[in-house]
């Protein structure tokens, strides 16, 4: 690492020193909740520099709660036994049996190898799932897709008594059902991610994606857009600026913003270090929803 | 279950509280580490006793840690994904892939399905194994038998935080390697039980089986050796009325007491709240190792 | 003991602790004022296991007060000394002479006597008479029967403290007077008990007494209403149900609700550990009235 | 008042403030154990300067315990009740009743009498016997004289809730049996002050007596010895500068400084507010013994 | 000084301390803001005296600070280095240079004199100007005198940090400009320690002159007005008998007054520990405005 | 601002907090104690980058506490008041005159100046001498030099209260005599910083100067000395590689490494934000002594 940073000078070093340490105090103690998910979970190297930003985010006093999905992992279990999924007007049924191989690789493997990593970069991080502490909790969905959920109560207290003892909870995104309903279910963890830091008054909510954020030309990286008010996010549905796989992402910005978290980010998880980047300069990495 | 009790006069109905309430004062805020697994599992009615007592004791400010071993599922998931057992001089080699599905088995459903129960219950239970926060760290054990190692850490600090936070642990016992090794490991589950009560400086150490104790006879549970001092278990061992599948069990006992844990237990998990029995009144429930 | 207990089965016994022990987390802290007196002080055997009683719920964490009124001790004394009543309309008047042996009695004798039997059964007993630290204060009856008063002001401060540090305060039932006012004055137990019960913000006020509880039919125990609503206590007297020397008692428990006591309970002294009972089971011994 | 200091010039004044604000801080939170008995508890006048003193070291934050005897009330009732005395070798047997009748007087007169004449000078009293929580426990003396006993243990915790809470304890000295012995016995006041002020580790232990103090020449007032160290006890015993009467007061000063309490006072209680010059002055009241 | 008190009788001594003990629990904890200033500041035995009052009060627990302003050692130093003073209307017009002077007298010099006494009487003085930590912020004036200002915030936390733990801070009133304005400003001692008093939320602002207090005749010291509330001030200014050099001092009570400040005294520094007697006695020390 | 960093790229900017991160938690709470003073106190714009870096340190939670010594400003007012230096063997000799104008120029300017700029950066700070609280105490060095004094205690209470209360000091070097010794002594500001950091138990003791740190070569910068160990001191001085003025900049290193402190540092206060980059990076700014 040491020939890397050659080529920063003396200058520029203490540059960076004098505009990050400001956002130090603004930041400590405060609760962030991350989503990484999806592609931006493939690419190792990534990975690493993700869960580096994280540990190093925590070591400042940063409350850091890491909330991830599932993957390719779970179609591979899935074929792996032999299980054939059903599909209702194109969506996958999820019955009693693929909901208990989705929450074995969700919670057994993927789960505890982010937490793996993050031991190994010096992190005190800890699994859960929705089910541990009754965390997540969660209705069917209205178009019946099986043990296919929707989250309506979030019970944080675990989370809480965590963050406080400084550990790094890593959620996967299981739910348990609603009152006596102790039956398993597939959430969407964009929306968990989003409704736990509702639930935890979170200062920020960030997405970790394989896109550069919100782009008014979406083939032109240029025309990234750094802010959006959350009263603008109408009008550039409206005009197409906002489309496709970008409509449930800034949906969950505004599920958390209506509940109370000022900031929410889109930024580029292929980025190295988007993260720190986005929370310690002025800097654009992404769009950020507030 | 008011009928039930109909046959319980009230000189009974105080006889018990006047006995058991004294108690109370002497485990409450005290650390019990209880082993459960096997065959005391399987039995559903059993099962629910079981929990039901944990939850109690929780209830009433006994800090209680469950940890929990696999089974009959872990063989079926196996046979389910067509991964036949090699064996070395008969006994099971656990290779990378047989112990990642060891991992999801453990951690993602039998872990879980506990968890469940005790939220059903009304216990805020949380699901942890021996990765997260790095509780367990293992090395390889003496013979190769790949994934397969023995406990040399215990890091109890996420068990001590969730417990004063009112939390009831439910550990399933994978380890990490020592060190530099991030890698899964398979432990047998009483020793890691037993481990962890020493880390804790735990009252108590209870192992839920499925036999009455131990006998001088066999076959005559008449025969129940109520206590045994630590310095006789050579003896026993030498006559063998300590043998078989009992010899495990008792050294686990002694590892928890030579790491100072004042008392130690083998109970009969098949006797219903036998648990609440042993800790709540001087009633012989199995065999008490101090 | 152990040989009362043979014949309770092992089923038995944990059937009681199962539905036992939820009441400890419900009563643990909080502040339960017994008023004990009369006829259920006479038999030494019933004395004993009252004393047993309240002992066991301070050991468990409860806050106990317990408040006693005289006897026939106090006749006793007045006739050793040679001190003749004086009666206005039919009433005792209490002169100077006559309130300093009261005071003498209560406070000297039997309050100490109390305090010995919870200090043997293990309990932290501190005698108090409403005279310390000011506890009541009280003006005269409007029928002028000398020193005979009526409460006016409870000052718990004391109880609060005794109780927060784990002793169980015992309170003899004389008051101070008013303001500037310090003389002497015997007042009604039963009523001073409720008022403390007030003022400290008790869960609970129990008066032990040498009744079933309130009956339909007086002579039929089989009549026993278990629970009255406080609503209800106004018909109950007019179709005669409350009678005779029940209507003082249920006057104290309107008294305790009134003042925010959530549930008042007049119970049978004369059943061992009724108390007990009462506290920790849904067994109906007594009359709750809330 | 106001007439009795006009002559008190603004510069004396000044003066005594300026001489006794430092000895505040000195005694600040620090237990004084005053003894107070006998003659000095006959002359109201003096008894109402006494109390004056102790509510106003409580009130600047002093730690005060108040220890009461008897009198000749005792006496009195005794007579009343027609109880003649027995005497063995010249020395009056307590017999049951008569200790009964002791007990009486003491704890539920002449403390309750103290109490109030402190609650009207506004401190918050509370009367307590060595019963109560066990405070005192004693054995026979060894000439058996009945109920008459020696303290063996002191169980200060009550009096060091009280004190910490801002209460002012007064104690009259019944005393509990050792162990299993809850009878009642008879002990001298002033070793039970002493013994009670190195239980507490006091800082000073005073003796309110009626004579000037220690005085070379019994006759002479002006032979007041002012200050006598430990060791130098001894010699006066043998030159009878020390006899009679003042011989069980120093052996009680002597208790206490072997307890490791570093002061002890013999000082005149017939002197107003003696107590209030001994601590906040340099003036000779009375002798120290050191 | 043991000679001065011979002549004060043990009597007299303990009629003060009789009277002047309930007020320690009175002052304990409270803030006191005291001027002290001019002439007062000159007689060195005097300054002696008020010193050791200051500490005393600081010893038992009151906390006090003490504001100071300049004196004829300012003009002493101008002259020195050849300053001539430039005047407007008759006022002295503060330049740079001047204001220069006027710092380091004030904050190098006098402060650190009044906390080198402070010092050597035992007490923790820390010497600050209204720079530190931004104590006092101010405007010019509406006149324009040059760097002379007039206070528009007080931001006490240095002064609470420093009271908290025991210190007492003395003040030279040197003011920052307010915002972006770091520039020092000469500031009125006698304003700038009210509104240090209302922004301490002070129980006393004292000011301690070279006067009796308010007379009605000037020059007749026994017809001191003891006692003067808020609303007289207006009808004793319309009719001259506040008038002056006794209207500013006044003025300032008013503003303490005003800002929630219970009592003010103007009180007469020539008497020795003035500020004692008026804080321990009812004796008329000066004029208390409330 | 923005202009200078739009060369840093976002490379850079991440490679630069993912190695700076790390020393936060490292000095998170910790004392660093800076000398600061002579020529690096001079260039404006130095000086301004240096109280940024202070108040960026503060900012995030290290205790910092900064000592400065005098300077030219002191000759200029001597000069300006017409006071003539006497020299005593070529050392000036400071007369008491000469010390109050020493002491008013300190403390009662420079001390100022410097809190000003913080206040402007943000910081809290405050301005304190030896004197205030007694902090320094001195006796007169062994050549008489009339109020030149050499530290001999230190009472850290003052800044150990401010620290914990997120001010930060800024110590002028003038001390108290010892003991009874209430005159005032010029000190050397090196010494002091160092005894100031011993008594802190401070984690670092930085000096910052206007020389690059020791040089093997003095005229060549390359040749920088970048870590010695307190144990080659020795030889170094013997080589002549410390030799001069450095001498006794290492010695106060030494004064600090023998009282505990573990690490001392000469900087270079010519680079801009020297102090930052030392505590935040690998780079080499000066010499590290340890």
């Amino acid at each position: 690492m040491t020939n890397e940073t050659n080529d920063i000078s003396t200058e520029q070093w203490s540059e960076v020193l004098v505009q990050a340490l400001p956002y130090f105090k603004q930041w400590c103690g405060k609760v962030v909740v991350v989503k990484y998910g999806g592609n931006a979970m493939l690419n190792e190297e990534l990975k690493q520099a993700v869960m580096e930003d994280i540990v190093l985010l925590n070591t400042i006093g940063i409350k850091v709660v890491l909330v991830h999905g599932g993957g390719p992992e779970i179609n591979h279990m899935l074929e792996r036994v032999g299980k054939e999924s059903k599909f209702i007007d194109g969506l996958r049924y999820t019955d009693e049996e693929t909901m208990e191989i989705v929450q074995m690789v969700l919670t057994g493997k993927l789960n505890k190898d982010i937490v793996g990593i993050l031991l190994q970069k010096g992190g005190k991080a800890v699994g859960l799932s929705g089910v541990d502490s009754g965390l997540l909790r969660a209705v069917k969905t209205e178009k019946d897709l099986g043990f296919v959920g929707e989250v309506t109560e979030v019970h944080p207290e675990i989370l809480t008594s965590l963050l406080n003892e400084g550990f790094i909870p890593v959620v996967s995104t299981v739910a348990l059902g609603e009152q006596d309903d102790y039956a398993r279910y597939n959430i969407n963890a964009d929306t968990a991610a989003a409704k736990i830091a509702v639930a935890l008054h979170a200062e920020k909510f960030v997405q970790l994606t394989n896109v550069p954020g919100i782009l008014r030309n979406i083939d032109d990286p240029s025309t990234l857009i750094k802010r959006i008010e959350r009263t603008a996010i109408g009008s550039l549905k409206a005009t197409g600026v906002i489309a496709g796989g970008m409509i449930p992402k800034i949906d969950c910005c505004e599920t958390a913003l209506k509940g109370g978290v000022p900031r929410t980010h889109i930024i580029d998880g292929r980025v190295p270090h988007s993260l720190l980047i986005e929370m310690f300069s002025d800097r654009g990495i992404g769009t950020m929803i507030y």
